[in-house]
């Protein structure tokens, strides 16, 4: 248990970033409190800005000493209300966002070095300024900062060619609990020895050390891409499509995003997109595929084979960059139009890429059977297994009444994920939002290994509490 | 520290895999004591070679409870005698050889269920019977098995397109110290529910928790390959030839393995290979693209842009198969020229891939000062910033009066790897081999934090104890 940080202990704090980084006055605290999910208001004492490594060490030493509870923030885009301090408002917020520095780029050994609160914007920048790729690529790049992508081994739409934020990454530099600092910025693509302390804390949401900088790799630019807007007759066929694409360029598809039929019309209806097909299907996927050689024409090909085997209703492959851009605004706008609609609950799901077409059936009836008229509009990265699954309110109804049913519909589908050997959270995190969910999802031993962990890297537990794991 | 077994509890432990299944007689333990690189004999009251991971479990929970040492052994390839029990005669050796099985293919999910003692070369097979590639690939491939591949985090031939072994596993199945099962066998793409507990076995040797189990990904086959010898002016010209080979082509190189001159030599002096270049050259590379697409074409234009800037001396590509495995011959047989070239001592090294040149030019310059006329064969693979720096003796030097010198050359080579950001060792591991080193090569908050972690999940020692971390 931590303690409420005496006066003392709070000036003791700012003193570290000096006044002008210590924000004090809740009403400049604002953008550290709120999040995007609009369901928590975060409040805390004081609002640390630190600016270098050493500053964060310093703010642990004493919080540590002090037994003051810390939450890291690094964007402030997460999904799951890890980065937001409880309402108690005893905790202190640490913000990475002044530590932004690009430390270092190696085009040679396709490697950056950054500070963790750059943002995943200037990151990808950066490695295009030295004629390199990044390829973590989220709704939020903008904002999010690579210390949260990390924190949350973020996903996103490079997944099925490059990997999680896990992946990408090469070496760490963290704060433990106590202050110590963790140089763990190895570059290399090949180090044996001892133990891989780096991926006990990606994904870790801040709960065992705080991250404040990461070497990533970088990739060559693909040089070209040829894009597909698809019309399907099922899930089964979009996996029959995925499967043959790969086969067929060897392995250079870098997105299949799936979408349904609402999820299309309602793009249609509030983005006045039009509808290239002649019939309405129930399914539909942007397919790409990157590299380099003849894409459009392997892309040509290879749809014609589908369409042959009756996998594929209809197709239209983008002809220009516009064009491109214009299947991708598709894709991305099922996102907003989900606010257009009323209230949506929302499910960050994954089974085995096998089971999906059978966990979309059963999840499509239980849900029906839990509320007639509920709306899902599932869609996502079928390459990684991994669908939003959400679900807007049924027509007409209260929308404050319908987010009242949030945890019991999330119930419902999390019972379809699980029987299906899925994953409750397959790129958001567990934060607070899941947190009390791990007792029905992990095995007694796994829970108990995890405390185990927790009780080593943060023995007075002062690093995120009470997120991620039950207390 | 574990206690010398008892006859009672090495009869406990014997009566779980029953007679036939333990090992009492040294005459009979051969296989299980000697090892490849010849430098340690086991000792060992009682090999156990239990069937499934139940009596796995069994075994250790007795151990625990009696305090006695367990050395997990998988296919006994190891080169950092990680796998073989001390001299002393005290640790019982726990064998994964009869947990052989195949337990799923998925090809739709492109993953493989396996048990851990299941050889790779089986793996290998068991995709390529679903249509399907695993790319790990090692010397060792008819005899390693899964369960050390993944203990040891073997690298191999197909890292630069593919990943260690750590990059190919989705999920675990783990025995823990107190003879606890933790089925972590996911076969997700995304699933960020809670730490990362899988990374912690993988690569961990055997002193965290027995792996048992794995879900493997798999991929589709590449269907062609373009392979090329070429002749190259210097290290620099041959990361230069990899820059310019993966932009060309969008990153379908899938190896590129480097060697010496001496290295070519010794292979046409001992195995009657032709020198296809009309001039000697410092430096070779094999260089491979897989994929699909007009390969054999990209290869040519490639190598011909690299000649036109100076970077390739000469080169010449694979018109057949037979002359792809003749290329790979030369690369294969640098591992058995150096045992014909009298004593070898060897380092697993990688640096940054951006300090290779330097790298190489300062060891070799090392070497030479340390011991006029010695030999330095550095092979491997540079797109993964790793060499294998191995070091035949001078000509007509007593062999065992030079292998003598082992730790010194070691001391020697290293001291330039870390010096470059390096490790000393890259893709073998630590085992007893190296164990001494890690209080040079870690920061003391690394080597507690190893401790920490160590101390968490085997607190009374037992799992392979003086491996990898120094007591």
């Amino acid at each position: 248990m931590t303690i409420k940080p005496s006066a003392e202990t709070l000036a003791r704090l700012a003193a570290v970033v000096g006044d002008k980084y210590a924000i004090r006055d809740p009403s400049e605290m604002t953008a550290y409190m709120a999040e995007a999910r609009e369901i928590w208001t975060g409040k805390s004492p004081l609002v640390l800005r630190p600016a270098s490594t050493a500053e964060v060490s310093q703010i642990l030493a004493i919080a540590c000493e002090a037994e003051t509870a810390i939450v890291p923030q690094s964007g402030n885009t997460g999904l799951v209300g890890g980065q937001i301090p409880f309402e108690t408002g005893d905790e202190v917020l640490l913000s990475l966002d002044r530590m932004t520095r690009i430390r270092a780029v190696d085009p040679v050994n396709n490697s950056i070095t950054v500070d963790a609160g750059a943002t995943l914007k200037s990151v990808q920048e950066a490695a295009g300024n030295a004629d390199r790729f990044f390829p973590l690529s989220l709704e939020s790049e903008g904002s999010c900062r690579i210390g949260g992508n990390l924190s949350t081994n973020a996903g996103g739409l490079g997944v099925l060619a490059y990997g999680n934020t896990r992946d990408l990454c090469l070496g760490l530099e963290v704060v433990l609990a106590d202050g110590r600092i963790w140089n763990g910025l190895k570059s290399l693509r090949k180090d044996n020895t001892g133990y891989d302390l780096k991926n006990l804390f990606i994904g870790a949401e801040g709960t065992l050390g705080v991250i404040t900088g990461a070497v990533l790799k970088l990739f060559p630019h693909p040089s070209d891409h040829a894009t597909a807007f698809v019309a399907l007759p099922s899930v089964k066929a979009a996996l029959d499509l995925l499967n043959l694409a790969r086969q067929r360029s060897s392995n250079r598809v870098t997105a299949i995003e799936l979408f349904r039929r609402n999820g299309f019309e309602f793009t249609i209806k509030h983005f006045q997109v039009r509808d290239p097909f002649a019939a309405a299907a129930p399914w539909y996927v942007l397919l790409e595929l990157s590299g380099s050689g003849d894409l459009a024409g392997l892309m040509t090909e290879l749809l014609g084979e589908a369409a042959e085997q009756g996998i594929v209703l209809d197709a239209t492959i983008a002809q220009s960059e516009a064009q491109r851009k214009d299947i991708w605004f598709i894709r991305q706008a099922i996102v907003e139009v989900q606010k257009r609609e009323g209230g949506s609950i929302k499910h960050d799901v994954s089974v085995p890429i096998s089971e999906l077409p059978d966990f979309v059936d059963k999840a499509l009836v239980a849900i029906e059977a839990f509320m007639p008229g509920a709306r899902p509009m599932p869609f996502g990265h079928i390459g990684d297994g991994n669908l939003h699954f959400n679900v807007s309110q049924p027509l007409g109804m209260d929308k404050r009444a319908y987010l009242d049913q949030w945890q019991a519909m999330n119930d419902v589908v999390f019972d379809v994920v699980l029987k299906h050997g899925g994953s409750i959270s397959a790129e958001h995190g567990i934060g607070r939002l899941k947190r009390d969910l791990m007792m029905k999802i992990k095995s007694p031993v796994e829970l108990q290994m995890m405390r185990d962990v927790k009780k080593v890297f943060d023995p007075k537990g002062i690093l995120n509490p009470n997120k991620v794991l039950p207390s």
